[in-house]
């Protein structure tokens, strides 16, 4: 395991530094569900770059990609999940705020995952038998502050409709933060920096923080209370679990 | 003019590194008007350096300091606007985006602004006779892009409840983001990076991004189509000129 967890920590800077080389070109923008749900060359070049590099090193291991037909299913066998840009939208109109993200599963179980914030050089990486840690500096377990200290982060129409009542709960705390990116939000969860983050995402923009989250005291759930499927795109939490009590008397099942 | 905008570069740069040294220090929080308007020892203390420095170097002129009895006319004679913590909620709960402000001004006139996000160690200077810049790179004008491929940037509980249709304008737009920091927020519409930028602020949270912005093509203006008093504060939009009919289609006058 400590081979792959290696190999996946190179091959994250290595697709970084493509996407960075390459995030200068015209992009070739598409629309996919939506006008806001935009995929661009770099996002699938970024992936099949990924992809082909653990189909060398891991023949046998599978693959669930967002940007390709690879979809494997997370609970058979060795798997890697992979996010070649989380945030696009923030990718295109910003050039910042965006991420990399590489999970990797035996058998339905989490072992390591990888956020790379990559215009901050920020790698974020661990879970499983590995400590989790941000370029190498070690990060803390969540430590309890009250509510109306911290900040959550979310998505923005999520909030605004008080969805499940998301803005319910926003208002006990000092205020809402949105980001545009699933990968860096929870990467600010797993710093201590935001206390929780809310959204509609698939599991490739959740595996690698949740893992890494197992190990410092976060969990994520569905904001219904039904199962986590780890195959559509589902409304979820990424919640410190000493928390989930105080939480959940605002979150109501739908 | 030349001396005194170099000035305002070296102390903004001083105060930050007062600032980096003494976070990590337990902070002394105290609550303003409410629970969510807070300032902390830090806030205070970088002010006093910077008013300290001002009034040595520059005795004969004004200050409008957010977190003093310092509360100058800014239209009268030469006077200096200072934010020493922009974003004091992030700055408390997440140890990021939060920005220095300096703004100066001659009767009236903006003659230089100055923002510096401290964590990220980026300083946007200039405005009046000085080209505007991120430490040293030039910053563009602003380049007109369809709509439907930005972001703009906008207080959360402003966007939540459709204040003066700044929801309706969003649904235009790609989306919004939620930073917490209207420095941290206009420095991103002068890098051309968000669109726009909407919140209820005060002159100490415009002034800088104001003065930068007449230069780059942005203007500063209420929702309401009342006049800025430069005083109190008030719901504005940091807006391009190039877009002001096309956002005003959808910003109703209150």
């Amino acid at each position: 395991m400590e081979a792959k967890f290696k190999f996946a920590q190179d091959l994250i800077r290595q697709a970084a530094v493509y996407v960075r080389q390459r995030m200068t070109e015209d992009l070739q923008i598409e629309q996919k569900s939506q006008f806001d749900d935009l995929v661009t060359n770099i996002d699938k070049d970024s992936q099949d770059f990924m992809v082909e590099a653990i189909q060398k090193a891991y023949p046998d291991d599978n693959i669930l990609g967002e940007e390709s037909e690879l979809y494997a299913d997370l609970k058979d066998g060795h798997v890697w999940v992979l996010d070649p840009i989380d945030g696009t939208v923030n990718f295109v109109a910003q050039g910042r705020d965006f991420a990399i993200m590489i999970a990797y599963y035996e058998d339905g179980v989490g072992q390591f995952g990888l956020i790379y914030d990559v215009v901050c050089d920020k790698l974020y990486s661990g879970g499983g038998e590995f400590e989790v840690s941000c370029n190498g500096r070690t990060l803390s377990p969540y430590q309890s502050r009250p509510l109306n200290r911290q900040l959550i982060g979310a998505n923005g129409r999520m909030y605004a409709s008080n969805y499940l009542g998301l803005a319910d709960f926003a208002s006990k705390v000092l205020g809402v933060r949105v980001l545009g990116s699933a990968g860096i939000s929870m990467s600010r969860v797993l710093e201590g920096q935001l206390l929780a983050y809310f959204s509609a995402i698939s599991p490739w923009d959740y595996a690698a923080a949740s893992i890494m989250g197992q190990k410092l005291g976060y969990e994520l759930l569905t904001m219904t209370g039904e199962p986590l499927d780890y195959e559509s795109r589902q409304a979820v939490m990424f919640i410190p679990r000493a928390e989930e009590a105080l939480i959940k008397r605002d979150i109501k099942k739908g």
